[in-house]
């Protein structure tokens, strides 16, 4: 029964399968290699349009990376109060920028509402050069609750920030959880709804450690392959993280690994609300947040079941409860719901 | 024929094997496993103490953390002037280390004599607070040259650079090679020689992508955990990079490999010595440099070989040549050493 | 009328007459010169312990250097969320603390309860090496709203803060108007009470440009020295710094200047309470906030009084309102007042 | 006998005055005063072209503070080995720009060969993203050595170096020293010749400490303000700054102080050759480097001489010698140059 993480699954069997291929021969190192250009290739088809792309090892590293190219020094990052590079980055952020921001903003199941970033930018403006400079909006798609934004709060946000030349980041550590909830094509929850530029997750999904910054518009990439390897985020054997993601992206197997992960939340969620113990976010991709009774709790991790217990910004529960993340992956298996359920039920 | 580095070769089969043995259930996240445990455990017993160990997945974030554990924002790092740290990471130790300077030292075959570093350190005192404080040496061992210190000249080192108070780092990206020459124990090549940090590299001698940070006072660790978290080094499947340490270090693989790798360099530098092309540096690893006529060099690239030119602070070839690297792997075959020494005969 | 701020008043004449009399011969550059060994004696006499002092020409450099040195780059620093450090130094901790983060805390009249800091600090911890790690307490003293923290909340905070190893700073940029305020020592104020390291202001007390930063325990200090240099902040003639400090700290000085701009305030806010405008913080020093109306706002600007209008976190006034900040200092008049209170009269 | 520094002597009577004359009255803080507005107008007319102008408190901080402006973090700049900004400001630039690295060039006299450059630049290209990228030039006028770039020689560096997009930047500290020797204009000497940004001194002329950055394409000065103050160099009390700056360059004052200084040093110079201690460089602008024997140093010392002892990088004097520097300023008195040579003659 582990809840725990969408990272503490292992590798997807095709994805393994993938680096054994490419494990034949010789191949130029540092991203010189017929893998990557073949990520690149297919990341450029399925964003429909020419995409700048930098893979590295961790999703802390790609929002930290596409973070710095758009913030100067000076620059003040939005982003919500509960979201990944908020709060469990250590800093990367402010260490790749050079000293940046992150001004953490409220809002309900993790998502800022146009408003809230509205209120937040009035407070910037007529005070240089005494106040840092607003640069960068950071969404989390899915967010950190398990919401989603719709392609509309996306381009709303988005023009909100673009109108004071902020730039749109969105870190998709569970991009295509929320790409298959959505139904929106790839092109449409980003670029064409306002971002400028994506870390896109595949290590969640199944790969052994493989993200990617996308940078929509090329010319705003300049200079990240110099980030890139001075942040000691460019891998010598490149055809080994370029394979894992060529075959999270073949044919339609990144939206299949999201669609059994969703699967899985929306059916633990559904027994879980059966029980009596409904999700306090709606939920939408792969992430339950319910609060459980200390004993219940207590119960569960008795009996062996993994999980967080997390605080939120906008949510208070008492001192008898406790606020749990469940998270699902491709490799939940069925039969580990039903049991933490049952366990559920007979409280 | 290819020699372009140790770095375009694959992944060695059984390392290889071991990820996909990693791959069943689940596992903690973030270096909370068990074959993270074991590599530690591995390690302290390969080094013959107690040691702190951080795993990452380049060598360029192992030396730049490294460097920055041990150096100030005004620190001055010695190193050799073709070291891969000064050439070769786009200022990855200066980003780091907050802007910590590097000063490269000249040497034969890559490597600093012991006199070299005191005339070095004699130019730096007495100016506080105007010039920068020395707090580093590091020494790269099997050096870019393909040289190896001896664990005299180590200890002749480190002695004077702990008489100044500066922290010995040694860049380890080809360890193995190095050790399987000496005959010496990793831990006569290291601590007890008065290296206080290592750069353990696995990458090239088979690994995908496995390095560690190896401190051998675990004191001087403090909040290196947070170093590497805040650099996007700490990989969240981390089951998986561990699991290819522990294959690499089981019982004598790393040894085998490396021995493999220095074979068949040595076997390259007789023949090429044979026909007429003598290495300009003893060839004690698995890096062989010859100075090649141009007229040579078009006709092997022409024939399919691949390596590297090079420039060397301590080698000028005229202008009818090229000085090139060639690089072994345990991957290489005898077939293309026997083919491209056949090509060099012939010219 | 000029209340805009105690840094558009010019120098106290004495200490102008100090710069003049220490322009004769020459003097060692860098402070090794009489002047700065004078004015160390006379701190280590002030806070009656030795002491480890650095002169610098503003209180941003002052701030920035003394956070960097207590808080390493993965550190939170905590501090009212309308502190300067907050808002008003476009990221100088930050870029001096290469890449720490500041926490604003919320709090009446910009002064952070114990109760607030117990709460921040309770979200931290057990969560390593995915969170900063807390590193300091910032108090600011005179508030930025003008308000003063009692030694006894000094301390209160200073033990919270010490038993989680969190260094405590204090703003003392208006050290001296709370200083005669409170009638406690300068050691009651500061170490005392558990300050570790004082920014100590001049420049709002009437000196040209000159501020300090005060640390405690003198080998919490080193290295401040190159920390300062490569700051770009160790004046060449140093001697003048140092010439405006001595004027400022000798005899009572400072404490007069002080006590004059402390004076101003009082009867402004008097007078202003008596017409119905009465401050919405206690006036504690030479800072006096009252809402005003558009209308009057309007009116007073015309009649030719600056001040700043200001925003707080923990204060919202409505849209037919401003609040206002005036400040007084050692040079404000007498006739000022009256005549900016006379207009209030009559609106 | 003080021949230590430029920056031992004091304050130009003149320049204090312009202080005292500035201390009447009100002055909006941190740039927005008059004064502040005449240098700008001043220097726009110096340099017959609109500029931008940043002032601040060292040359250390316009220093850095220009560098950082004009490389990236992954930036290299040039410069000569012996420059202040590569051994006297703690690592200032490295900073300031964030991890940017100085590679220092030889050349005799403390002046880059153009040569030298093009030589430095051929290492650089081909090698993205491992090396670190050509960012900058930064040449000294006059040199640390007292040696002059005549107009000509700086417009053939700076053609190479704009030939691989290389910013050109002038440290100006002794700026009017070289001006009036060279009788170039301001002009001619900085953006007509090629220079992009000019940190231009008036401290060591003759100002308490007033130094200013000036961007001659104001377009490259974006954000400079933030930068600035995020480097706690915004002084708030600014039209001191200010002032200085204007009185400095008020007429010819500037020019005025600087021809003084420099005619000491001819007369120093002279004298000295004529005792057949020939300074070991040109003497061209304040500073003198002669080798004395070291029983005459021992002598001079004892007879109450001050002066330093240098180290070049282009010169090497034997054991019983030291290399040692002479600096004229604005109150150098031929009384003192009399007795100095007075002493050495009779060696």
């Amino acid at each position: 029964m582990n809840f725990a993480s969408d990272n503490t699954a292992g590798i997807d069997p095709d994805i393994l399968a993938a680096i054994a291929d490419a494990n034949a021969g010789y191949a130029r190192g540092y991203g010189n290699d017929d893998w990557t250009e073949a990520v690149e290739r297919r990341l450029a088809e399925l964003f429909e349009r020419e995409v700048a792309v930098f893979l590295v090892p961790t999703g802390t590293a790609a929002n930290a990376l596409a973070l710095a190219q758009v913030s100067p020094p000076w620059g003040v990052v939005f982003c919500h109060a509960d979201s990944h590079i908020a709060t469990d980055e250590c800093g990367a952020p402010e260490f790749f920028g050079h000293g940046l921001k992150l001004v953490g903003l409220p809002g309900d199941g993790a998502k800022i509402a146009p408003d809230t970033l509205k209120t937040a930018l009035a407070g910037y403006g007529g005070h240089s050069p005494h106040q840092m400079v607003p640069a960068a909006l950071s969404i989390t798609q899915a967010s950190e609750a398990g919401t989603i934004y719709r392609t509309g709060e996306i381009a709303a946000l988005a023009e909100i920030a673009h109108a004071r030349s902020l730039a749109v980041h969105m870190d998709g550590a569970r991009f295509a959880n929320a790409l298959v909830r959505l139904n929106a094509s790839p092109a449409q929850m980003t670029w064409r709804s306002g971002v400028d530029v994506l870390s896109l997750g595949a290590t969640k999904g199944g790969a052994l450690a493989a993200e990617a910054v996308v940078v929509f518009e090329p010319a705003r990439a300049a200079f990240m392959g110099e980030r890139r390897k001075r942040a000691g985020h460019l891998l010598s054997k490149h055809r080994f993280i370029a394979a894992q993601f060529l075959a999270y992206l073949t044919e339609d197997r990144w939206l299949t690994l999201a669609r059994r992960a969703n699967a899985m939340a929306d059916k633990l969620a559904e027994q879980l609300t059966a029980t009596g113990l409904k999700p306090v976010w709606p939920v939408e991709a792969n992430l339950i947040f319910v609060v459980l009774p200390r004993a219940l709790d207590a119960k569960l991790k008795a009996a062996g079941a993994t999980y967080y217990v997390r605080s939120s910004e906008s949510l208070h529960v008492g001192t008898d409860n406790v606020l749990v993340r469940l998270v699902t992956s491709f490799a939940t298996q069925e039969s580990d719901i039903e049991r933490f359920v049952g366990l559920c039920k007979k409280s």
